[in-house]
């Protein structure tokens, strides 16, 4: 699960490299997860902290999921809890694009999304597994409603082009592939186990046992271990009223499917962060970041950049910009907590330490891009009964089908969801251009239907993206073991938060609970030295 | 995938009893879908018929999806189609239950449902599966909106009571065990291959590309090919915020899991009516017999109870008795279908031919129970984190969670669904003493808070339902050769509708798909014969 674990000595990015030229974008989802990369469970609610700390004064940076959580919790307890946001409007990377939601990326080029009324489109944090108990909670106490994020679905296609794959441009069902390779590998195994293979390592009644699991698992022959197709892949005719029983498919070659890189992204275990129950809020992710903002949106103060941070025993001292009047100002406080995304604190100048200067820039952070489309027409559903999921292939992305409105008479699809070298290109694009090759990729999957159904599109590229510059931080093993401990304890008065202080990067709650463990930490700092606040600024 | 596939003679009810000896109910329910008994798709639409039949009359008897699905696609040409229901509400089967629904069973016990407002339990048909094209087509066309029916959530708890099995009577999570014998049997077959024990079947590419697979599918170290946990079977302590990576759980011995009979519930594949996406109404499945009932309830006469049928050549007399005045009448029509369960309409006098009755009392009806029990808190999702799903048992039931309502403060459970002689053995009870024994069945898994919490139940036995006398028509393969094909043809005048007609039984696209075949054969038949109406009742 780790790589101790695995026992190699491999780097995780070259693992994943090598994955990804195999098996495309999904397979290094899948494989994030086996190296606990992206794995995640949350703590169930926010530290029960005793004491009180009126009068004293913490600053917070970003109003982010973070910043957010930081206020809320702190500002019980007495604290003084300033949020100082660039953007204007709460929430950090928790977007929701829709009608008039207008994006400027740092190369100056300004999407307005015009998507009609009731379609929208997560560009950022779109998924909630149900382990992430610290995002969960705020839903629920914030009163945000929930519905299923549907996030696997074997009847959506599966479409490759590569070199000796029978199916190469051609798009098939998942569910061929899924069933056919739980077949053939217990037809093998179960004759391995029939032919005495195993008579060494299990006992006759084990045999037994595990013969008669693979016959069922597989969906073989009982008598002579075969497999031959089971309903679960898909008839050829579909059982249907009066005398019609249906007509079972035959599955594919084993040698075939062998060939066929998509058996390299399945799992006996959906990995950790991919796990159903997956939810995500009724009209938008941002949901989330509005339920915050009705319990801490007094607190924020916005377009307010941060332009210099200076941090030290007794205090820190933040200059801020104000974007509209262009004037600076010093904010002080007794503490600060900064959830500004290491790709943007690390070009903000400030008075840190050496080891927690170089710890900030040692992650790389992710480019990553998403595109919105939306269509006129739910074809994936009326032509080929696709409700939510992916659409898997090795040619730059997925596709993924909108959870919500099922049956509806527009929808909303994520055209593609890129990263790495596949995201820079893409980002270099014009929003245009950004479009036709979203629409050049489905077409390849849906045909035709894919562009003459397309009403609108929205994309956005996360290292382009002002006071974001990339998606999520990424630690190497390296950077983990080196730099990334000196981050999680303070720096003179200034503590830092967000989705990089945990080891759930990419997800809210890492960025939520990296606050409720560092609130914890600013408390006992602050009550260990009876504080008092500073004067106001 | 069907019985001559197997190459096997034995009998399926039979190899059902055997199965359900060994798995429990969960595994009946996945045997039955491999061999084609409760496998289904619907075609896409409604037949498209030509010509008027303006002034022609089919009585239809009964309001269930198959009766009004005649209704409204047979009005739709010209023709008259009254109705008869003795039921004082349309939908048959397709029923919820909500605070105040109604239900006296053949036995005169009364229930009346004290759920609070805003609860529901669906004690007929709960789930659509996407491939039931032809339920999804009304539920579009009647505007009825879906959410998604999570059916599979493998961190729900399994449950077992058995010899042998080392977690006897001790509630674990399903992923431990779907991911231990997914890395285990990766384990052995890799092995195996790496021995040279496939050398004859495989060539050296090919072995090379199987053990990549096995290495990825099953979670093992590249080089030992051994199997030491995978995170998607979970954690000992999750990954968090600031230096902790989590703790990986290690895996079970794969001897115990062999002595674990949940594991013959495991497919490769789902079978096809399990498969996601699976969908249910928004507020409860009867949403669609009112969709239904909005297009031709002014057809639909209720409290009518049908006594007698008289079909020929020339038309259809049925007689019918009033139930409020007791009153009997005679209706007469050119056509009839009749979708009376046969479990019904085997007790009603009938000049049907020898061989039309003969095959009328061929099937089988399942004896099948549901319990639904409303709790004041959601602790499944509180305690247990289970957003859905299905806890899987040995005990006589799965529990099954509700998809709706997510966090919400009260929910309603599937306390249980049984069938065969346990369904009759706790149908024998009275309400009270079957809410009775659902808390205990619940309390092994979730212990005394399911009594705590408990405060409404609700249940149905369909066996004891007055005009279902059963779940659903059950044909063993025997009577599917000898008897099914003669009814679905037409005696005389008269021709059957309804799930039991179909391939898809105890389906509700069963019910429509076979409404579809039937009106096309009576309009064909009436058009042949250039028919006019009869005079009216």
């Amino acid at each position: 699960m780790t790589d101790d674990r695995n026992g190699t000595s491999m780097k995780r990015r070259d693992f994943l490299r090598l994955l990804g030229a195999a098996g495309g974008t999904a397979m290094v989802f899948g494989a994030m997860d086996a190296w606990g990369l992206a794995s995640a469970q949350s703590a169930e609610a926010p530290p029960s902290l005793d004491g009180r700390a009126d009068g004293k004064r913490v600053i917070i940076l970003g109003a982010g999921l973070a910043g957010m959580t930081s206020a809320f919790e702190l500002s019980k307890l007495g604290y003084e809890t300033p949020i100082l946001e660039a953007r204007d409007f709460a929430g950090g990377r928790v977007q929701t694009a829709r009608r008039g939601f207008t994006l400027t990326e740092v190369t100056g080029v300004t999407q307005r999304c015009t998507f009609d009324h009731g379609q929208h489109f997560n560009h950022g944090p779109w998924r909630i597994p149900y382990h992430h108990r610290s995002t969960l909670h705020y839903t629920n106490l914030f009163d945000v409603p929930l519905h299923i994020m549907v996030n696997d679905n074997d009847n959506a296609w599966d479409y490759r082009e590569e070199e000796g794959n029978p199916w190469s441009g051609e798009r098939r069902r998942r569910r061929e592939f899924t069933a056919d390779m739980g077949g053939y590998t217990s037809q093998l195994l179960a004759k391995a186990v029939d032919q005495g293979a195993l008579d060494q390592e299990l006992s006759e009644d084990d045999r037994e046992r595990l013969v008669n699991y693979l016959v069922l698992y597989g969906g073989l022959d009982r008598d002579e271990l075969e497999y031959r197709g089971v309903a679960g892949r898909g008839y050829d005719e579909d059982p249907g009223p009066g005398t019609n029983p249906g007509v079972p498919s035959d599955p594919h070659a084993f040698g075939d499917l062998l060939r066929n890189s998509v058996i390299n992204g399945f799992r006996a275990a959906e990995g950790h962060t991919q796990k159903n129950t997956m939810f995500e809020p009724v009209g938008g992710m941002d949901a989330i970041a509005k339920g915050f903002e009705r319990a801490v949106g007094g607190m924020i103060h916005y377009g307010q950049e941060v332009v210099e941070i200076q941090t030290n025993d007794d205090g820190v001292v933040v200059t801020v910009e104000d974007k509209r009047s262009g004037e600076t100002r010093e904010v002080e406080a007794d503490y600060c907590i900064c959830t500004i995304p290491l790709s943007v604190l690390s070009q903000i100048p400030a008075n840190f330490s050496t080891d927690f200067a170089a710890a900030i820039r040692a992650p790389t952070y992710a480019t990553t891009g998403k595109m919105g489309l939306q269509f006129g027409r739910r074809f994936w559903e009326e032509d080929d009964h696709i409700y939510g999921g992916h659409t898997t292939t090795n040619i730059g992305t997925n596709i993924t089908y909108p959870s919500y409105d099922w049956q509806g008479e527009k929808g909303t699809v994520l055209g593609y969801y890129n990263f790495g070298s596949t995201a820079i290109e893409v980002s270099a694009m014009s929003p245009e251009e950004r479009i036709r090759y979203a629409l050049e990729l489905g077409k390849k999957v849906h045909g035709d239907v894919y562009e003459r159904a397309f009403e609108s599109g929205f994309s956005v590229a996360w290292h382009l993206v002002p006071y974001s510059l990339g998606g999520w931080a990424s630690w190497s093993s390296d950077a983990r073991r080196d730099h990334y401990p000196r981050l999680t304890e303070p720096d003179g008065r200034l503590f830092l938060a967000g989705e990089h202080l945990s080891y759930m990067t990419g997800w809210m709650s890492g960025a939520i609970e990296s606050a409720w463990l560092q609130i914890e930490k600013l408390h006992e700092h602050a009550h260990a030295r009876g504080l008092a606040g500073v004067s106001r600024a």
